[in-house]
């Protein structure tokens, strides 16, 4: 089964052609608006021709071989149209109907079973059910079931949406620029993977664009996601499931499996894909990397043009709101600013230009020139509200100067950002366009995208550890049982020790005379005694813990105490022994934990314990491995950071340790991936030097 | 001076008519499209007419009295056209001319107050200078500087703006409906704060939208805010400044003093101002609340309604980004959507409704009805993307369905939220305006609005305390000592005592045996002694508190150290003599704090102590004086507020104990107002059962 029998499909045949309005007269509409004659034909029993176009009876009547079958007539037709279009030498089906998999009756599965395994056996590329078809810009097919204005479309956008109304809404949008635009549907064999994968090896596709609600082979997914990551190709995705609404909506929409919201923020993170927030925020974005010819330069800041003072007060705020840093300006830029800008106008970052240089071309040139010249700037706004009727010739001036700057060696990116909403004017759009500046959407939207193309350019896949254990499963297996499948706190440390990670001394006593010849071979001033179980969670809430043991007789007490409290408070629960631990001292408290996504694999989450995590939820989430750089780059994200790097006067933790504990436990998450669900290791203290681990929970699978 | 002579002008002067391009061009234009012909007139000495319209030779020639003159010529030239037009009777006058106050030099400045005294002296309503008029859509007065396309913009939102470019933006932009836009440039007689009161008074102005950079004139800044908050007239605001770079540039533009930009934040929240971060959002969120025909009823949720799965998923995920909630609809909405919805779709909320119902009136219809009459609903919104061009009519079944139920007595405000960017059809935009459903910007915008609108609709007066200090004083009068003007710890304690907030016992000694006989005479414990004096504000760091003190001889070394250390560490500070104070059992750690702004007054802030502030910054701050129900709500703002609620088996701390020293800290405040400039209680130690406050420190202005 090949995709390109779908997208690069030369003949196409629609099934159900008609004049009555619905998905087969638009779809008939659009291959006729937008492919050449001799690649489409139609077939109608009932039908000479449909629109002037001639009907042939059935596909078998068609003169030429057909590479691909558009079927629009209703579901109980499909199979039997694809038996007859595969001994006619199809290799592509497009299915439009609904009524499979995504209505979640029994019935509707068993028919979509029943579908995929005819297109199986006949190796029989199939697109949808319950899908709207697509458009290949680049080869003109254009089997596509909604009809939108008269436009040229073709650019270097790859789109793939689960959501047909979401792509019509892009197709309406005078900004997008396609190679592709796919609408999957239920994704049945033929799936999102695999539309993603083509779109990051087609040549002609810059920026993928994938509205997502879930996906259904993740090894395929991850694999996409680093071989992108690899090229630097963009993939923009918009996914809900930020809410809990969001993730239950989409559990009943489509019957995706999505794992945790969070975890998809770590996989993309690790692999540099941009998660945006709505269709226009994909959009914008997607379309923003399509346009700029270059990237900007990593750690360098935004420069901001308005012409007017309200507006650059606005964009200063919207800006510092996103994360956008401007930086000052250096001598040098500022006095060739001074020359050009009017005596009155100050020469700030954001620079208010004033309106009445938007009426010179030259000074408006001149005003970029210096600007974008500046070391520290590595991608210029302009503000500008384009209408769609232009009763301001300001715009004349300015898109001339761009286009003289922008055709400099020198030139960095440059986007337009409008304040209001508004259809832009389109033949100045196409202008901008053409030299490589794209018109961003209104402020909000635009700040965003300015954000994430910053962020995108600052993505170094060097930095990352991308072999995720997912990679070396040779199936997509998931065990999992009901139980919880808990090792005992010795059990945990010692896995955890294994790795190189710090528990302090520890043995277990299996009755009191060995608990009082364990302490006194660890010669320790202070001991603590806790209960060794795996069914026993909160030992001290039980009086399971006994701190500060100091003599043997007070250790003979506490095994004692320990057993018998155990029992009484929880009689069911299975007791190895008693834990004779050296007392570390106090340090500040830390969380490590993992858990291990059914379809993404292990991550680990760290913070600050206590109150931090508990009411701050100061916590961070990264896909296991993690590189040093990875793991430096989330405590930068914590709040609490500062807490750690001598805060108040007091002494500076040993930062390189803890780093060092989570690259482990990433590890150490890796190496288990088949068998372990969870680790929680609650509270490790870190110190000025060194950490210890004081307390470990292993979760079996 | 009265600002009617202004807007509410019926004969009006355009001073500098002519065809040449540019505002005086664009000001003709405007009033010959605006205005009735026999109201305006066109003066130009070296014209006979201009585009086709009579021009007098000067204001004097005019047969008729003239009550507006709108000078269109070069800042030279303004102040003998006000004497002569003031001559023959003219009460308002609109100068566009720049190169005054703005440009910042000192010759603008004088030429800027000398242009204010003649306006004064003639008793003429100044609009400007620098500004680009206005337009009264009530009465057809359209002296406006720039042109834009024709269109019917009546309707009842107000717009004041500092910007003449943002003002422009509005009236380009095809949503807005508006009873005035007024440009008030350098509001240099007629003030902002003129032009809002206006509104707020004004029948034909059901919303106000303002973009502020600074208030001139705070106490009737306030006094209007006020007004409005009585009248439940809302109040959009766009002011630049919540980032530092914002507040820098907003400086630089009109000069314009701008307090704290969270002082701004606290008094916008007494008043139910709603704050806004862009112009999209100004505009959307005031003609959305000018469109409605009522506000939600309180402490309602929200319903959303979308055509697709895809869309509903993001609006899920949007809605409770910016915080607001959607209700499960209650049983019997639920059967009742269950009826009419076909048989594949759930009846969640946000609720996809599948775009079938879209095509089907009736349908759509019983949809909405069920969806507003459930019980927990207050604002519905339908998420459909209406284009520019119409190719889809399900637009069409959509607008009869909420014709039928938004015309009937229980029908609860409704929105359209569209998913992207474009001009939108207006036949459907009015069709739609006209039964009070307003369609808002896309959805990142529309979902603010609809936020912005139930935040109004929950805004109760009632339960503000509004008598700021500001209204109690005869005239703005700011008097600040540059150098520190501290009273000692006890001094502040002293007066936050007579408060009635607890502080423990205290009492200052100026020997060492006055020390002891305090001691004694306390009959405490443990008792703390610390130095006494209003230069020494970091105590601790110098070896000047002494916790613990048990016995008398320890009371005396104590008392002897303390003064050395004192006298070593700080040599140049005055000591008034050492603090005795019992030593009162460690609570939870909370700060309160006053800060008087120059330009609106006192402001309480408060927060949980050490690093809750200072790391996570986690306080509120708020305009005093303060209710108890306006610290409710505050205290709810608090992320920490979870470690005063019985934390983790803690027991409930004593927050009504806590609410009262912070009303009693904002009645202190107001009633100080004169005289404080500070005010820091820190820490304030809060129990199971009252507080204490260990350490004060008030500076006077």
């Amino acid at each position: 089964m090949n995709i390109e029998y779908l997208l690069k499909s030369k003949n196409v045949a629609i099934i159900g052609a008609t004049e009555k309005a619905g998905f087969g007269r638009d779809t008939c509409k659009n291959v006729m608006t937008y492919m050449d004659s001799q690649n489409y034909f139609f077939v109608n029993p009932s039908r000479k021709e449909v629109l002037g176009v001639k009907c042939y009876k059935s596909i078998s009547d068609i003169p030429k071989p057909v590479d691909l079958m558009v079927i629009c007539t209703p579901k109980h037709t499909v199979e039997k149209l694809i038996i007859e279009g595969s001994k006619n030498g199809v290799k592509g089906v497009v299915v439009y109907a609904s009524g499979y998999g995504e209505v979640g009756t029994e019935e509707g599965q068993q028919e979509e079973e029943s579908l995929s395994r005819l297109c199986m056996e006949r190796n029989i590329a199939l697109m949808g059910p319950n899908c709207a078809g697509f458009a290949n810009f680049i080869d003109k097919v254009h089997p596509f079931a909604f009809l939108s204005d008269y436009r040229d479309r073709k650019g270097s956008v790859g789109v793939v949406s689960q959501s047909g109304q979401l792509i019509l809404s892009m197709m309406d949008n005078p900004k997008m620029r396609f190679s592709y635009a796919i609408s999957s549907g239920n994704s049945k064999i033929s799936t999102v993977e695999d539309y993603l994968e083509y779109l990051v090896n087609d040549q002609d596709t810059r920026v993928i664009a994938a509205y997502l609600e879930g996906v259904s082979n993740p090894l395929k997914f991850v694999r996409v996601l680093k071989n992108a990551a690899k090229r630097r190709k963009p993939i923009v995705v918009l996914k809900p499931g930020r809410s809990q609404k969001g993730v239950e909506l989409v559990a009943s929409h489509t019957g995706s499996l999505s794992g945790s919201d969070r975890v998809y923020d770590a996989l993309f993170e690790k692999f540099g894909v941009i998660r945006v927030n709505d269709l226009e925020e994909l959009m914008t974005t997607a379309q923003a990397l399509a346009t700029i010819k270059k990237l900007p330069e990593q750690k360098k800041g935004l420069a901001c043009i308005s012409l007017s003072g309200g507006e650059t007060g606005i964009c200063a705020d919207l800006g510092e709101q996103v994360g956008l840093h401007y930086p000052n300006f250096e001598k040098k830029t500022l006095e060739e600013l001074k020359r050009v800008l009017p005596s009155y106008a100050a020469p700030n970052n954001p620079l208010d230009s004033t309106a009445t240089l938007s009426y010179d071309t030259e000074k408006f040139a001149s005003v970029l020139e210096a600007v974008m010249k500046d070391p520290n700037i590595g991608i210029v706004s302009v503000g500008y509200t384009l209408l769609q009727e232009i009763s301001d010739n300001a715009i004349h001036y300015m898109t001339e100067a761009l286009k003289l700057v922008c055709a400099e060696d020198w030139s960095k990116p440059v986007v337009m950002i409008p304040f209001a909403e508004n259809t832009r004017h389109e033949g100045y759009v196409e202008a901008l366009r053409s030299i490589g500046v794209p018109v961003l959407s209104t402020s909000a939207y635009g700040f965003r995208a300015i954000r994430n193309i910053q962020r995108f350019s600052e993505y170094t896949p060097e930095d990352k550890n991308l072999e995720i254990p997912l990679f070396n499963k040779t199936e997509n297996q998931i065990i999992e049982s009901e139980s919880i499948n808990a090792l005992t706190e010795s059990e945990s440390k010692k896995i955890i020790q294994a790795y190189g990670i710090n528990c302090g001394r520890f043995e277990v006593a299996h009755s009191r005379d060995e608990a009082v010849r364990i302490f006194r071979e660890m010669r320790v001033k202070k001991a603590v005694a806790k209960i060794d179980s795996p069914d026993i969670l909160h030992k001290t809430d039980i009086g399971c813990v006994k701190l500060s043991l100091e003599t043997e007789e007070e250790i003979r007490v506490a095994y004692d105490e320990i057993i018998e409290n155990a029992k009484k408070n929880s009689p069911t629960s299975r007791i190895m022994g008693v834990q004779i631990c050296e007392m570390v001292p106090k340090g500040t408290e830390l969380i490590v934990g993992v858990s291990n996504d059914p379809q993404f694999g292990p991550s680990i989450m760290f913070g600050i314990g206590g109150v931090f995590v508990e009411v701050f939820q100061d916590t961070v989430l990264g896909m296991a491995p993690l590189s040093r750089e990875e793991v430096n780059q989330m405590l930068s994200q914590l709040k609490g950071i500062k807490l750690l790097e001598g805060y108040r006067g007091q002494k500076k933790l040993d930062m390189e340790a803890f780093i060092d504990v989570i690259v482990k436990v990433s590890q150490l998450a890796c190496d288990h991936d088949s068998r372990i669900k969870e680790l929680d290791i609650n509270p490790i203290f870190l110190y000025e030097k060194g950490v210890c681990a004081v307390d470990a929970l292993y979760i079996k699978k």
